[in-house]
């Protein structure tokens, strides 16, 4: 529908208009009619279309059309379709005539000069600013979508600026600029106008915050809109012009804010007593919301610290990554000050927009040792970081504690870039640790991964990485989520004292108690935790078919026995937690669990194998048992994973 | 679907489960079935039903059934449809088979106690609290919509109390009580269980500031949730038990809360190490949203001030209130402190769940004498009150301007509720005015009548009531949008002028300066600023019609003449503004122009008289002049009027 703007037109007069092309003039021709009318005249030049409207009845004016009868409700529709060369170079008449004659009575005459003013941005996707694109004041979801794109600009693409890119009113360089959308608004028409017209771009104050607006002058980009900025004025002018704006985000999604911003523009005509608005645009961005990436997608750099005592798990843990084609990092000591759990204090994410991609790290309010590593290491050029911060951290703000599903389908309903996954306190708020609600609002609001929450509370540590993962298959959904199973640990066990294995021990040669495989099975306690476990993990495991729609064979049950501490009741594993493992493509780091040899082989190794390499997957087991295992982590724990990216763009997601 | 429970039988045990009434236990057979089993068997007492699910085909078990063939993925489901008198009073057991043979290898014994919990509200809206509705948790809009809904206790039923109903944590009384919605979780099954069982009642730390729930226990109504409470646990106990709850809203929807809440139900099974959830069931609510009521609505009772000096005004006023079947309600002087702008101070809607109605004022931030009217006059017995606060006020954050308009029908999206409309800076941020951020949040927060920004702040005073308002009509849409014109009084001055009647005066006999008609048609500046003036409001015709879908014959233009003041050039009315009307179904009471008087009528009067009067209106003109005119308000900003409700629930409207 196009734009409609009332003008008035006067008898004995000319009245001087100033057209936006794509708007109606809607014309009262009854009300100024002079006494004794009784029909009218049209007359207008070859650029000009005239319809009449009357009782809702729109009629087109040809240009030689006789007389039209004068009803109380006639309106005159205008509308031209080309820029003027000149002012007032186009013109209509209407004539008025009273009761059979053919002597007009007296004309209303309009001088219309047609301009063409149009915001643009990137409304339909495709990494270009398409002109005047009928949808741009809008945002949808789809492949027939659309609405424009916008970056959080959160890296840092010069190394002497200390600050991520949109903390200043600057674009440092190119490459600043390019992380940001392109807005143009394109003038034409003639050089002047009759009258003084401005045209002002504003945003409103509840968006000052989340956006800020560059002009390009020359080779300058000047900062126009944005935190003190809310409006930008220019008077209109010059035969076609272009005016160059980048647009950089300030905020991802959050509880208070949907992710769209709208940029406005006014046309207004300076009369002799004030500025009266003729004309207004609009366009509408989304802020890319970070994602998170399964660990289906291909890893692209593995990340791990090097501490004091595990340069044997550090070997054993780079002899799998080289087995990838993964960038390894290994964040030094002097930057981790012996934090090796490097899973809980980031999580790799990526924005998107159709101009650009670049991976953000989401930084844990946990801050340990590593704290400083995320802003002062991976924050850099095309490498983004967002953080929320808490004052009353717990075990569960980690980012063990969250993981993110690889896609799936839930009665119908899709979720292409799958589903995030966080642990609480839910369904009993016994202890009442849950993740913080800032870290929560956040994931909940960048909307294309829609949150399931575990339980995971009833955990020492309570993360949901210590019960489950998730790994590649090349059948069924093209993955398995993976859980450890006390129950399937004692079969096993079972299975061995049966088979006369009774004596066999646990941890034989490590530097700790070693169990025999009788005593666990005849500890009645020990036996009792597993079952209160197994119930917990089963509550999940019915959340999880439930929310991603699994079947029993989708899921993997992998032997790990837990125990519980007498003080808080909660549990750890007894041995090394296998299910805590680093996935790369086919390869698994897996924690070596050291469970009973029987004829120099592990049966708790056996049955990973057996469970895992049919869907073509390569089980490394790694020593991490003084340096991890000991202080309630594992492998997981110890390790984080940059993925590629998604090759569904996430505005083609259907909401 | 029915809610899944996983639940491990073992060889030679007999397992113990508390069945819930609705869902489905999965159980494993081939995991836990001894080694050499090719086959099973299963039998089962009369209330139990069972399936066996293999590779997604779910077969169901017959009672006299012969032996399955045991695969790798056979899982049993089990359900029960009647809640046991005893416990363990269902049995199922598995028996094995091996290789060509009739012996049995072993069997599980499941022995199954059922019990029925539910947590239920008023799902499907239509007062009662039915058992169990299928879609409690969840909520859609329209009248095949379903989820319940919460009043914000935002009342006082009690005299003696000083502050609303949902400020403390007690229920003061039935009429308090029945503003809550009802929530009753039933329990039915044997009186003890063979292990402890509790039942908790949960919500999360970010609904705590947004319900309160009460238990009854005998005559008294004890706080369980909200504030400090997040949970609430009693033991499971008893055959057949009701636990009666109300539940009252604190919050109404706002920016950072979009209306919902949910309460949620754990069954926790009391295991030796620990407490394991076994079950869980979820309620959710809406918050109901406060409605404004547009002038098409039966008018109830009417509020206006008693000042100094408007007796003559209240006179002619109350004689137009006389005709209606209204209350008249008058703020004495000691109440109002000489502010008599009423309509400033508050705007009166309403919030309604299936089970209860009541008004609810909205007190401006504005403050002035009648600040304390509201909180300490109106706020009572099933009368809300509500406000937003801020710290700096400006005069567009007064309640003239925010209006309603009657239901309308935009490109086929219904607003069956009307659009609320405000005044705004857009789209010029010149001057930079704008209604308060908070109250703005808070309106576009309750979603039912989507707001829609004018462009006021080029008035002085800065009200859309200075410019527009709605009269309801038996034609067309239902209502009329009546709009000032500028346009409208130049032409009819100039048509009297015509008429030789160019020295007839305004004002004539007020106790103030005089206009002749040709004065004001020769005053070229005063021509200019009303030119002006009609491109701002044309600004907002063209918007008004776009949002609200309006022809030209849903308007009615009347004559009146602004001036602008010279330091802001910001508009006032020259004469009383007619727009500025109450109205009271077909009653108006309109500003006394005071037009020039030509064979003793007013021509302003008339006008206004002949455009309103074919809708079966009746024009009363009241002299506002002196009391409310020459201090910048009229009639309307002088009254408020409380009406009627929609007969249409806010629930059943297509969102």
């Amino acid at each position: 529908m196009s734009k409609k703007r009332t003008v008035r037109l006067e008898c004995g007069k000319s009245t001087q208009v100033n057209y936006v092309l794509g708007t109606e003039l809607s014309i009262d021709v009854y009300k100024p009619s002079p006494p004794g009318s009784q029909s009218f005249e049209i007359r207008f030049s070859p650029g000009v279309k005239c319809s009449i409207l009357h009782q809702q009845c729109i009629t087109p004016v040809a240009e030689n059309a006789t007389k039209w009868v004068l009803n109380k409700r006639t309106v005159l529709l205008v509308t031209l379709e080309k820029t003027s060369s000149d002012v007032n170079d186009n013109k209509v008449i209407v004539t008025f005539y009273g009761d059979k004659s053919d002597h007009p009575i007296d004309k209303m005459n309009l001088q219309l000069t047609a301009v063409s003013i149009s915001l643009d941005v990137d409304a339909d996707r495709d990494g270009k600013v398409e002109e005047n694109h009928p949808n741009k004041a809008s945002w949808t979801w789809g492949p027939n979508g659309h609405g424009a794109v916008l970056l959080v600009n959160c890296d840092k693409d010069e190394a002497f600026s200390s600050k991520p890119d949109n903390t200043d009113n600057l674009v440092n360089s190119l490459s600043d600029q390019k992380d940001m959308s392109r807005m143009v608004l394109r003038t034409e028409g003639p050089r002047f106008l009759q009258y003084g017209h401005k045209l002002q771009l504003y945003i409103s104050a509840s968006d000052r915050y989340k956006v800020r607006v560059f002009l390009k002058e020359g080779v300058r980009l000047v900062h126009v809109l944005g935190h003190q900025k809310l409006s930008f004025v220019t008077n209109y002018m010059f035969r076609k012009k272009e005016y160059d704006f980048f647009v950089e985000g300030l905020k991802f999604p959050d509880k208070d804010f949907d992710g769209l911003v709208t940029i406005n523009l006014s046309l207004l005509e300076s009369m002799t007593v004030g500025e009266a608005p003729v004309f207004t645009d609009q366009v509408v961005f989304r802020m890319a919301p970070w994602i998170m990436t399964p660990n289906t997608l291909a890893p692209e750099e593995v990340f791990v610290c090097s501490v004091a005592n595990n340069e044997k798990f550090l070997k054993e843990f780079k002899a799998v990554v080289a087995k990838t084609k993964c960038k390894l990092t290994i964040c030094p000591e002097y930057m981790n000050r012996n934090d090796r759990w490097i899973q809980d204090e980031i999580e790799f994410g990526y924005i998107e927009a159709p101009h650009k991609y670049f991976p953000v790290v989401l930084d844990s309010p946990r801050d340990r040792g590593l704290k400083n590593f995320p802003y002062q290491k991976i924050l850099g050029p095309d490498f983004g970081h967002v953080t929320r911060t808490t004052d009353e951290v717990n075990s569960l703000d980690s980012f063990g504690n969250l993981e993110v599903s690889p896609p799936v389908t839930v009665n119908g309903k899709k979720y292409p870039m799958g589903r995030i996954i966080i642990g609480s306190a839910f369904p009993s708020t016994s202890k009442g640790r849950n993740m913080a609600k800032v870290i929560r609002d956040f994931l909940y609001a960048q909307q294309v991964q829609s949150p399931v929450e575990l339980f995971s509370d009833w955990l020492a540590v309570g993360h949901v990485d210590e019960f489950m993962t998730f790994v590649p298959a090349p059948d069924k959904k093209g993955f398995r989520l993976v859980l450890v199973s006390p129950d399937a640990c004692c079969k096993l066990f079972k299975k061995l004292q049966q088979e006369g294995h009774g004596e066999a021990q646990m941890f034989e040669g490590q530097n700790t108690q070693s169990f025999k495989i009788n005593e666990l099975l005849s500890n009645k306690i020990l036996l009792e935790e597993n079952a209160y476990v197994q119930q917990c993990i089963d509550w999940n495991r019915d959340v999880l078919k439930k929310e991603l729609r699994l079947d029993e064979e989708d899921i993997i049950d992998i032997p790990v026995m837990f125990t519980l501490d007498q003080e808080y009741r909660q549990a750890k594993s007894l041995f090394p937690d296998m299910v805590n493992m680093i996935v790369l493509g086919q390869h698994l780091g897996i924690p070596k669990p050291f469970g009973p040899l029987i004829n120099g082989k592990c049966p708790l190794e056996s049955a990973v194998r057996s469970a895992l390499e049919p869907l073509g997957l390569d089980c490394n087991f790694i020593d991490d048992f003084a340096a991890y295992h000991l202080l309630s982590g594992e492998v997981h724990c110890g390790s984080n994973v940059r993925r590629k990216s998604f090759s569904l763009k996430w505005w083609n997601m259907e909401m």
